[in-house]
């Protein structure tokens, strides 16, 4: 069965709204095994409405309507639902009694405008609202299943849960069909050669879908498999898993979908090694990063953002004369800020980075998107040099902190 | 004139991604006076794509399409957008030398796929990508001029603002609608609040449409106005936000979109002073939003995030004592944390926090939520506590370091 989404509203199609409900209605109406093909948005306008009820009414067996359930004048669904399907609105006295509930448990007086929710397309099977308002209620216009619930994202998510998605699992009868999909986070090759390290992984494994997508500075390799077995996609799923992890070797950091910062955390748990960053380009991100996981404080002990030679020098020890001589940028100014950060926190391990992020500060031998790392272990310190060209400083920063970052989990996976 | 919005692409047909893209651009085609009808989103199937550029090029002046511009077999626009209009694809000698030069200039080799990416339908106008590897293109089908951008959240913005708009005002002639709108960010008050202090206003300022919206943790105030005068349309907002600042009081930060950080950053500028940072619970999310804004190291100086006690004393010099006496969350620990990056750093000012951000760590005394900020300032010392209750860890960090640089920034405002 096919299905189409529609999410509704001024503010949503003039743009001062980002519509999330769409994304969330796809994905919980794909793990069902119905086939999204399409979402539209509309505004509050009642022709615009009916017209693409009629229009979907006429080309899909499932549709998910959002908002314009509300009191207000611009809430017009209900109306263009009813115009669609052909009949006209009543008091429903489900609704009706949904909506009294509503105000009397909160002792809300209820408004004459409130009166409004409770009327519905005569023949709509009323949709119960446990958390707001207004309540929703299935139509069938032309040959099609239609869901209206309300706009609220909080309302909307309970409704999907509580009354749709069983509803729709049983007009697929017992045909049910399962979406899997499986997320490989990789670092290091850009969209296109990892497309062509894959090349041929669809017809080895057929039934599998593949999906590359960036999403700066990983690119995710995205495997879907739709079936009625569950174990069976389960197992090709796997496979074709395993299979990108040969193609893509060290380049892959996880396959669930654990951002980098998690994987350098669980490493270094692992090893029961602390961390303490030295950051100069990076401006703290490799900390705030780090400190997102929850238990970071068990391993991530301190970072030193030194923006300033003189903080260089006195918070991490750098030597004057390592400056003087190299530079703030350069391999042998990050080691020591490395080899500083880890001997101020007592730390395992001390990672720095160093560089220019732009857009000013850049020279002919050191332009913009150099950077220096350092990497300061028991067995001793290493330095690397990078240059990136994405511009932009804020890019700049997160591909320096992501560069440190993987330079550091692969050496934990080495050592 | 009518426009519509295509996004494409299987993750935000599956609901994988949410689509901000198309409130971006309507917001955009909506400021140079083009109505928005209508938003459609299909999945990577060529059929598809090609039927519903069929169908919008039989009804609308205008359409912008974002995604399937990539390297990779799964990028289907250029190849359906030359289905639907009747001809074929070939290579473009503008959209060529582009995809070159992107990968000359980054000393990337070009790989045989990202040729695909200058085969544009024949007839299409390139338009030239500054930032990626997939140049976009301008294809007449049916009535309708559609503009091909790249789905890449920042490469489609920088396309839009430098190569669609400017062409669709040509298109537009002198009928020009104006669609004007200014963004008052304000800190500190509840969206409800904020609304209750601007009652009244729209009726004071006949023409102005109002907008609040929460862009955690900041509140935005939108005024929107339309009209064929621009210098009428530009006094009318002006005098509204005048009355929206005097409504707003100390909360209001920025009146033209400046994040906080950047407010600050420039207060610091002006007085010619310098800052130093010391983090705890916020884990160098301070330092990190400060050294965004290019420019930053004229100011910053540095950050110590000392999230364990011994970098605290080692680094910061705070007595081991007060920890002993008061614990790491304290106003006193605070204060020493800010006096101590203030000292090191040799800095004008020095702001600290320490708190929980969770999910772990929490007493009845100090539940998660909790963060003291200490500000050393040349007139002294001072330290503060708050509690949120937002819960999650991510949203705790980020409202803990609001709150941390709109205290300096208030005392940067009066001293």
């Amino acid at each position: 069965m096919i299905a189409e989404i529609i999410s509704t509203g001024d503010e949503i199609r003039s743009g001062a709204l980002v519509d999330s409900n769409s994304a969330h209605i796809a994905q919980k109406l794909e793990e069902t095994g119905l086939e999204v093909v399409r979402h539209t948005c509309v505004g509050d306008d009642p022709d615009m409405l009916e017209a693409v009820f009629r229009e979907i009414g006429g080309r899909s067996d499932i549709a998910v309507v959002t908002g314009g359930l509300g009191p207000t004048t611009d809430d017009l669904t209900a109306q263009a639902a009813a115009n669609a399907a052909g009949v006209s609105l009543a008091v429903d006295n489900t609704a009706l009694s949904s909506v009294e509930a509503f105000f009397k448990q909160r002792n809300f007086s209820m408004s004459p405008s409130n009166k409004k929710q409770a009327m519905l397309p005569e023949g709509a099977d009323c949709l119960y609202n446990p958390v707001g308002s207004a309540p929703g209620f299935v139509l069938k216009i032309g040959n099609c299943q239609f869901f209206f619930v309300p706009g609220v994202p909080f309302e909307m998510r309970k409704m999907i849960s509580d009354s749709v998605l069983p509803r729709i699992e049983k007009l697929q009868g017992g045909n049910r069909n399962f979406c899997m999909v499986k997320t490989i986070s990789t670092f290091g090759l850009t969209e296109s050669a990892t497309g062509e390290r894959l090349a041929g992984l669809t017809e080895e494994f057929p039934g599998i879908r593949l999906g590359l997508r960036a999403k700066f500075p990983e690119i995710q390799v995205k495997l879907y498999a739709n079936g009625e077995d569950e174990d069976t996609l389960g197992e090709l799923i796997e496979n074709a898993a395993k299979r990108v992890l040969q193609k893509t070797g060290k380049k892959a950091f996880s396959s669930d979908g654990t951002p980098m910062e998690a994987v350098v955390g669980d490493l270094l748990n692992k090893k029961n090694a602390t961390l303490a960053v030295a950051e100069s380009c990076t401006g703290g991100l490799i900390s705030h990063w780090m400190t997102n996981v929850a238990g970071s404080s068990d391993y991530f002990l301190f970072s030193g953002v030194t923006y300033s030679n003189d903080a260089k020098i006195n918070v991490l020890g750098v030597s004057p004369d390592t400056l003087r001589q190299y530079g703030a940028v350069h391999e042998e100014t990050a080691k020591e800020m490395a080899e500083g950060a880890r001997r101020v926190a007592g730390a395992v391990y001390g990672l720095s980075t160093s560089g220019i992020a732009g857009p000013g500060g850049g020279t002919d031998e050191k332009p913009v998107g150099t950077v220096c790392i350092g990497l300061a272990a028991p067995e001793g310190v290493k330095g690397l040099r990078f240059n990136f060209s994405f511009g932009r400083r804020a890019m700049n920063k997160t591909i320096f902190a992501m560069t440190a970052l993987d330079f550091l989990r692969r050496e934990l996976l080495v050592s």
